[in-house]
């Protein structure tokens, strides 16, 4: 990387005649030099510490016009080399013309969505990475980029509380089930569905006839894996993807939710809404059977999109066949997992067959990092094994290894365990659970003052870390406040439909509280700003 | 990220009772400090440089079995937080533990498989990705990200020489192609079929009667992306794809091969093998048309990964119906496109859909970035868009953007444009050509040796990088040779088969230069090491 390369001719004679090997016709490969390397990188690493320190001078969401940074990028591409006054102009342009057009996901007074916050050391982890830059893709292209994730990702099933059978363990490669990482939720989907699928249709199943079921407040990218698998024509295709019903009516919304009194007791909140609807489920399933088709894969939503809905996994257990594939999406809230009194979420997961959760969500670990896990990995690496001659290896043939590209879309990987291992080891699990309990206070405390509002009443309760509310003026009123809280750009929340108690979908603002930076200040600011909208 | 968050306990009076929020039992978050970021993060940078100018201490390959990392790692996650002493030991891990147990990608005696070199331009990128965080899934998540991306795009497919059709240009969200970067190859592969299908689909044509194409030397990953669409039920699954045989007779391999001569004259081997069979393409659509079959999707090679073969796309196009889908898989060979004399490889682009290469092979960027261009972008989002409430905005409503999830499988994505323009922006066109002909000019050193020997014999013609060849005396000196270059583990160089001149295959080994740090000596030393082997 950091060298220049000689540049000797060489004229070799073969048998068949002479052959002229070019001389450049132009310099040595203008590569950057170490000294370059390391006084730029120093640069940046302030500049991204600065950056983070600036975050209240800009704001979090600036109003900015399609093609605003377009036309201001040159149409065509430098002819290069740059120089260091080059590079003095590309950190300028990143800093005067890049910065100044980006929402700030990691401004501390970012609350929309969910989080996708990250940590000191996820940053250096990713950094380390792209330094080293292995190909993961076999253990034998890159032993310890494969080790260190299947430990990675056991620490992460012992942190969440997920049972043995998820855990290489002892067992190493030999294990039954196991984790690794994907580079999103939408992949853990995709991939748990082509398991189920490929053991379906192993067991000669008709694919005409296989079933899939989720719950209607489950997250788009289920329609989109049945889309890709070939199970379904678009978003609105039903025929082999079921969307249950959430249920839309619960217990008293003004009783407290969820919050830690400093003790090991569940927080589990006293009322429920938007789960997946059980009873429906099994009927629905009932119905699909006696037609003589084939329910294979049940996705239940930990941590709905829209409102933080928990799906109940044991009532689901209990309604789905035996050979059914149950996949657990618990993308957002699985990070509230590390805290014991959040267990109560996962009761039932003994008869999961995958879960997964983002760290890179509300786990202080930079975008991407899904961590998936597997009961049974030869029913995954059925679905996506191929080995070409070019790829073979003794390892590999020996069956005493994992290779990771059987359990994911792509065949190349990056070594991302790195940074999960730094953010793990940097904050161990009391550090892990401190972070989370931290938001879900400032979460509870938000949500207290919603309840407390002449104005205001929440639309689901809260959970963890996400407060959604409405105008008790109704969806006018409610889009207003909404426009007028981030007209400013100085914090964004964003908003979502919700059926409200009458059955209908109701505009609903949706607070998240999951910055990395966010601290008691800005959730206060943010609910002055409210209160004045 | 950077600040200790302060601990303030609320109590709050609703109008159904008090609420109490939890005082946190323990302290707060242990978040790295600005302070410790900076050091580490200095430290970090000195580290990467350090690494790659030590290659030569360590060997590319070490020999490790397997779980001999697993073996050293704690078995449960740490307590934590880490103090001082704690990222001491956490840092002389990854140098002690970690790091010899890695196939090292980056060092300069690494020939194996294809390249995935990287660069400091590159590395710098993806640090400062890191540190800013943002998810790029919408236009409006965060609009530099997006319009970053497109410009950078554009510039590529400039310095490649695509037609305009595949460039947003000054139409910016409006134009009907443009391009914009996957994780991989893999995923572009999966992409196109996917446009393709749905295409078919929503003409009416039945599913089951598709038809896919690509030739029997094109990469794995087009089978697993039939086997993931649910066109293919596993490697041998010949129903929707057909594989079709490559050409194994050309004429002299003692010819020169491609060879830059310094002018702009074109270097086109003065022979080929492995590349598709258009006849073969062309009665094998025949026949499948003749049974009311549909050929939907023909994947070109432009480099395959056995020999770097490259499939005629004039000849392809000349024989595939109008309304098929022409992808062309470019991941290692397109990086050569830089330069004008190795435009002969793509004449007849003109036809094609869509097309991919991976700057994160050939290209200085690390992993991971594939340059994915289609033409007609409706048809991809077609294939991929869902639009939940929550993910509603205006600009996407107005459709003046380009939301880059909608050409994807995640849904979130991160900032990888930023790695690649900094690389863009530190080499130009220049440098890049400069790189890339500097590889191909050791590369033709090398197979000039290979011609010379008396033992060896070319077993295809070179084109840029890749040198294939055999022992004369048969497989088993072939391999013998194989097992005795690899076996100190200083260098490394993989392996594949390929037909031979009597139509069966034959073990090949294969040597790919690439790496961003192999200079002249290093491929000498290469040589000398197969000459004493």
């Amino acid at each position: 990387m950091f060298y220049l390369i000689r540049t000797i001719g060489t004229n070799v004679r073969t048998p068949t005649g002479p052959v002229v090997v070019y001389r450049p016709a132009m310099n040595a490969p203008p590569h950057m030099s170490p000294e370059q390397f390391r006084a730029l990188g120093h640069r940046l690493i302030d500049w991204i510490a600065d950056y983070h320190a600036t975050h209240e001078n800009r704001p979090v969401a600036p109003e900015i016009r399609p093609g605003a940074l377009l036309s201001r990028l040159d149409e065509h591409p430098p002819e290069g080399p740059a120089d260091d006054a080059e590079w003095d102009q590309i950190l300028t342009d990143l800093s005067e013309l890049i910065v100044p057009q980006l929402m700030h996901w990691q401004s501390p007074n970012f609350f929309g969505y969910f989080p996708c916050n990250h940590s000191g050391p996820g940053i250096l982890g990713e950094l380390v990475s792209a330094g080293l830059d292995v190909n993961g893709m076999l253990w034998a292209t890159s032993p310890a980029a494969t080790e260190l994730e299947m430990r990675t990702l056991d620490w992460m099933a012992e942190l969440i509380g997920l049972p043995d059978r998820f855990r290489f363990g002892q067992a190493g490669a030999d294990a039954t089930g196991g984790g690794c990482i994907q580079g999103t939720a939408s992949e853990s989907t995709l991939v748990s569905l082509l398991a189920a699928r490929t053991r379906a249709v192993s067991a000669g199943i008709d694919p005409a006839k296989l079933r899939l079921y989720a719950s209607a407040h489950a997250h788009s990218s289920i329609t989109k894996a049945a889309m890709i698998a070939g199970l379904a024509d678009g978003p609105g295709d039903t025929m082999h993807l079921r969307l249950i019903p959430g249920v839309c009516e619960g217990g008293d919304l003004s009783a407290n939710s969820s919050a830690h009194q400093g003790g090991a007791a569940s927080c589990r909140p006293s009322t429920s809404l938007h789960y997946m609807d059980t009873t429906a489920l099994a009927r629905t399933i009932n119905e699909d059977q006696r037609k003589g088709l084939h329910p294979i894969w049940v996705c239940a939503t930990i941590g709905t999109t829209g409102s933080e809905a928990i799906d109940s996994l044991t009532d689901i257990a209990a309604v789905i066949p035996e050979h059914t594939w149950l996949h657990i999406d618990a993308a957002y809230t699985g990070a509230a997992l590390v805290c014991p009194e959040y267990r109560w979420m996962i009761e039932g997961v003994e008869r999961a067959d995958s879960l997964c959760f983002n760290p890179h969500k509300w786990l202080l670990t930079n975008f991407d990092c899904d961590c998936f896990w597997v009961a049974d990995a030869d029913a995954l690496t059925r679905a996506l094994s191929i080995m070409p001659e070019y790829l073979r290896n003794k390892a590999t043939d020996a069956g005493t290894v994992v290779d990771y590209r059987d359990w994911q879309v792509p065949l190349g990987r990056r070594f991302r365990a790195l940074k999960l291992w730094f953010v793990l080891r940097h904050y161990g699990r009391r550090g892990l659970q401190a972070h989370i309990r931290e938001h879900i206070r400032l979460a509870a405390w938000f949500e207290a003052q919603v309840l407390a509002s002449e104005h205001l009443v929440l639309a689901a309760p809260r959970v963890t870390g996400l407060i959604c509310f409405r105008h008790r003026e109704g969806d006018t009123a409610s889009r207003e406040l909404f426009e007028r809280i981030n007209a400013s750009g100085e914090v964004f929340i964003s908003h979502t439909t919700l059926p409200g108690p009458d059955g209908t979908e109701h505009f609903t603002l949706r607070v998240s509280i999951g910055s990395t930076l966010t601290q008691e200040h800005h959730v206060q600011s943010l609910w002055e700003r409210i209160s004045q909208a």
